[in-house]
């Protein structure tokens, strides 16, 4: 299919919350968006239809001014094999493998590359965000995991199979605690939302803090920001929580530096609002740690584009197949 | 310059003992090959001049041959910044960064391309030896050091700066012991040479081992080899050593499985000979905490091309850069 100055592509950002889909020209102009609630319980080929609805409506209303749907980008949260297939993802609930892309075909007339959510995500920052001008960097997002996205080139490392940039599973300390995933110390068991609560939590437990004591008794449901919070205010089991967390993302970024020798590394996600709490931390272990860095300037930077930087990554990478 | 079917490229493998020269043309074939002492005593220029003449030399033969030099391809201990200079390695003592390349080009009649020695050999394992076949692998050195090269899509990855792949300095336990680095639990610190006759020598002193006391009082320059065989015949600290050796090594190849999802994982080096020490514990480690492979093949292999697997990554690096 020959590409023209009309075209657009459709991107697509599937929270556990929110599905989202933008249209986006090769500028990075987002000239269109929509959001329906994902609602997970109805099943993974509901949602494919609905996101599939969402997309082909977007189209039909932007054919009326001329514009052409050339390919479509998804970025979901999980592990997506050769851009093809979602394995156990928490937002597309069901056992094995689950085929996003031919699913999707089979409903639209464009060819559809999905990819990891976080994946797509630290493309946008290179294309419009935080790492902008640069070819090589990671973004770690901090939420309910820690999520990874890299990019080589000016392009989203994958691997070899897709499923490159789990990051979240980097082992921090080998004698840490029991993560999801059956390893122990993974960047994940530090850096992620309920990882910060947990740990509050069971520094109430121990009686370490009456002011997250008075916290969790009043609201069971407390979150990191709570206890960002009780940080800020000077608790200092609240600001020790958050001193792990930097300590966690300064040996991720020293090993990325070490291993890949990146150009930025950004973080984002919601735990990144504590930053002032943990940031300087992170950089402290990391100019301690990387050997290569040692004298230059800290390249660590927040995210910029927050939520459109999935759906701008997953629109460059499919204008990026399309030879823009 | 054209590319002739009867061109060669020259490759060098500037080790710590012997400086290597080999011709090489674009199948792979060693066409010839010489070697002197590097003698880095006597100065970083020398060792540049008599590197060139090696090569001039070697050029001049295969002219007779009606073979043409079309490039030189140089691996080197050490950091390489934007595989022109080198920083303080070990094998061209003297201060700050010294620009290989431009020290070469001036005598040399063809472009020089300078990078690090292990990734030039990564480069050779994949082009002809243990990763033949694959585009996506590492090799991980054992010897004085850790060494590191990466492959991605058939080429070296050498960073933003040229400084990639210094896996030896990631980090297996953030409290562990202090590396040369400045930084605490290195591979470097488990999986090295020095290291494991450290490890041994801290045993023996502890009174851990009659057979290590042994050892180190009838020779103080014991190497890695003495206690690998000390392993093999049944002493529990020797075995204890290598074990640690596996550990890390697992932890290492779990966390690039993570990071970078290759297909192949190539461990070399004089350390790698202890092989059946140290390998269940790597391959167990690696299949506990690598989120990913879990349940697939254990893509870890043992080097195949030993000491010729530089000079021909150095060859096919130049190769590559020449169109071939």
């Amino acid at each position: 299919m020959k590409i023209s100055m009309n075209d657009f592509v459709a991107s697509v950002d599937l929270g556990g919350t929110n599905l989202r889909v933008a249209a986006v020209d090769d500028g990075g102009t987002i000239l269109d968006e929509r959001r329906i609630p994902t609602q997970v319980e109805r099943g993974r080929d509901d949602v494919i239809e609905r996101m599939c609805d969402l997309i082909l409506d977007l189209s039909s209303d932007l054919r009326k001014k001329k514009r052409r749907l050339a390919g479509v980008g998804v970025g979901v949260p999980g592990l997506v094999y050769y851009h093809r297939e979602l394995h156990e993802s928490p937002n597309f609930p069901g056992k094995g493998y689950f085929p996003v892309k031919a699913k999707m075909e089979k409903i639209l007339p464009v060819e559809v590359i999905v990819d990891n959510d976080a994946n797509v995500a630290a493309l946008g920052e290179v294309w419009k965000g935080a790492a902008r001008g640069f070819r090589n960097a990671s973004l770690l997002t901090l939420g309910t995991g820690v999520g990874c996205g890299i990019v080589l080139e000016g392009k989203i490392w994958s691997g070899t199979r897709g499923t490159a940039a789990e990051t979240g599973h980097m082992i921090v300390d080998p004698n840490g605690e029991l993560c999801n995933c059956g390893s122990y110390g993974c960047a994940e068991t530090y850096a992620s939302a309920p990882w910060v609560v947990r740990r509050a939590r069971a520094a109430a437990d121990r009686g370490e803090s009456a002011f997250l004591k008075k916290l969790f008794r009043e609201n069971d449901k407390a979150t990191a920001a709570d206890i960002f919070r009780l940080a800020r205010t000077g608790d200092p089991a609240s600001r020790g929580i958050y001193q792990l967390v930097g300590w966690a993302l300064g040996i991720v970024i020293a090993n990325l530096t070490n291993v890949l020798d990146l150009e930025k590394y950004i973080i984002g996600g919601g735990v990144a609002k504590a930053w002032g709490a943990f940031a300087p931390f992170m950089m402290r272990e990391v100019f301690a740690r990387s050997y290569v860095y040692r004298a230059e300037k800290m390249p660590i930077v927040r995210s910029r584009l927050i939520d459109r930087a999935g759906l701008l990554g997953a629109a460059h990478m499919v204008w990026q197949r399309l030879g823009r």
